[in-house]
């Protein structure tokens, strides 16, 4: 099964077009192991726990490489565990690694990603060109990789938005996507830029291709739904994009006082299923 | 001490400019050792050994970390304990790992780079712009950080020569590298693109500030010392800035019919010196 199919049945299977992602912090991981990395694997596993029982799904994973690898050989332990454990129950994991790099080291990164963390999909950057895409479209057909397109961040216009005889560096990316075209191959475009975001959409509409979106920054960063996800209604599936979520439902206890962390955050991803759904269910 | 006056005094104490890059790939390691972090380890020990028994010395190596990573906790031991091997005899390690990430994630990575590996200096990717590049420089002044500018592969044209108003897209990051210059702040620009080297280097010595290159794809890829060195005549130290070569020194040994590896290593290391030293020597 191809990483594009992966999204439209998991999504209407969970009911979701949400996407966990899994930013590990000691200091907000309210539990007390020593061992760091069994702390991580223990704080999502109870989360994982609470969702089957309440039946709350996300529609993905997404852990962050660096928010593991910062704690050494413990957290990629934690990292490599996790991916198994959340493949194992059906949810896509992709891992945001935002590589890029060229010839045998692009190779080396995408056997990292997909042989050794056996990630179904890996963000990358474009900046090198498509030699750094090249190695996990082609040799990984049925993986997922989502090229950074127009980032949530505030200064992601230093590169992103320099103006070119063909509208901004990232509509120049946008363009190079389809031009680099295959099944898996996807978009990271930020909530926080809903103009460009509809902009970038409307590029891949264009083409007939389904290009899946990954859109971070709703939440904490400030992205607004109700002006990013009509751009995704697009005559196709809307259901194989993916709205990202991180640090608000991993720490939703801190909005809930008294509330055990896997309970809060299940009522967080739960809400934000629900504020989706009741926007999308009108169109 | 920072990196620029590591960088320096480096270059001064064992006569050379060249950057080892380190880049293992099991097939290509003649050592049968089961444990491929184990080989990777013993490889490159025999290597700095021989190197110690001749006297002939690179001024700073580069681990590519996708090569480790692709064998997994095996391989990223190696990275960690050859990291701690070449410091120790005084070697200032360039990870490289083109990071490019924002806010939090950024800083996990430069805690990953600089206090799990212990690295003196990082590649970086601009394409996120400066929320990607400020963790790094700001919270580790002593630490060195290249920023990719032109790379060396075939396709880095498909977004850093696009043109803008001020010039391609890497002009106007060598510009945003000057516009965020702390004093460990560098930049990567490939051997194979000499013209576009001495553009980028006139632009970085008009600021008056001392700006450490990054120089890879001479040897397999191509890059031609005679017309590369000489953009590096700056008025400045020139012995700031580093020309990399990894598989033609690492994998000498397939030059050089039944000479050991790490002797047929140190000749290919001596020869580039040399071959530096008489170009150099000239001015």
């Amino acid at each position: 099964m191809n990483f594009l199919t992966m999204l439209k049945d998991v999504s209407e299977k969970f009911r979701s077009i949400v996407c966990l992602g899994m930013d590990p912090l000691r200091e907000d991981i309210p539990l007390r192991e020593a061992n760091v990395g069994r702390a991580i694997y223990a704080f999502y596993e109870a989360i994982l726990d609470r969702m089957a029982k309440e039946k709350v799904f996300p529609a993905a994973v997404k852990p962050n490489y660096a928010f593991y690898a910062q704690y050494g050989f413990e957290g990629l332990e934690a990292l490599h565990g996790l991916i198994a454990l959340y493949r194992k129950e059906g949810f896509p994991v992709i891992l945001d690694v935002k590589r890029g790099d060229i010839g045998k080291t692009a190779e080396a990164y995408a056997k990292e990603c997909f042989e050794f963390f056996n990630a179904d999909a890996v963000t990358l950057s474009p900046y090198m060109g498509y030699d750094s895409i090249f190695p996990f479209v082609k040799n990984y057909p049925e993986k997922g990789a989502y090229v950074l397109v127009k980032t949530s961040n505030k200064s992601s216009g230093d590169i992103q938005d320099v103006p070119t005889p063909d509208g901004p560096i990232y509509e120049h990316v946008a363009r190079k996507i389809i031009e680099w075209h295959s099944p898996g191959i996807g978009a990271v475009v930020g909530a926080t830029y809903p103009e460009q975001l509809r902009q970038i959409a409307e590029i891949f509409i264009s083409t007939g291709k389904e290009i899946p979106l990954l859109i971070p920054g709703v939440g904490s960063q400030g992205g607004d739904l109700e002006s990013v996800l009509p751009s995704l209604i697009t005559g196709g599936s809307w259901q194989i994009h993916r709205i990202n979520s991180s640090s608000a439902i991993n720490y939703a206890y801190k909005r809930f006082p008294g509330m055990h962390y896997a309970e809060a955050a299940v009522k967080a991803l739960k809400e934000l299923n629900e504020e989706i759904e009741a926007i999308m269910g009108e169109r």
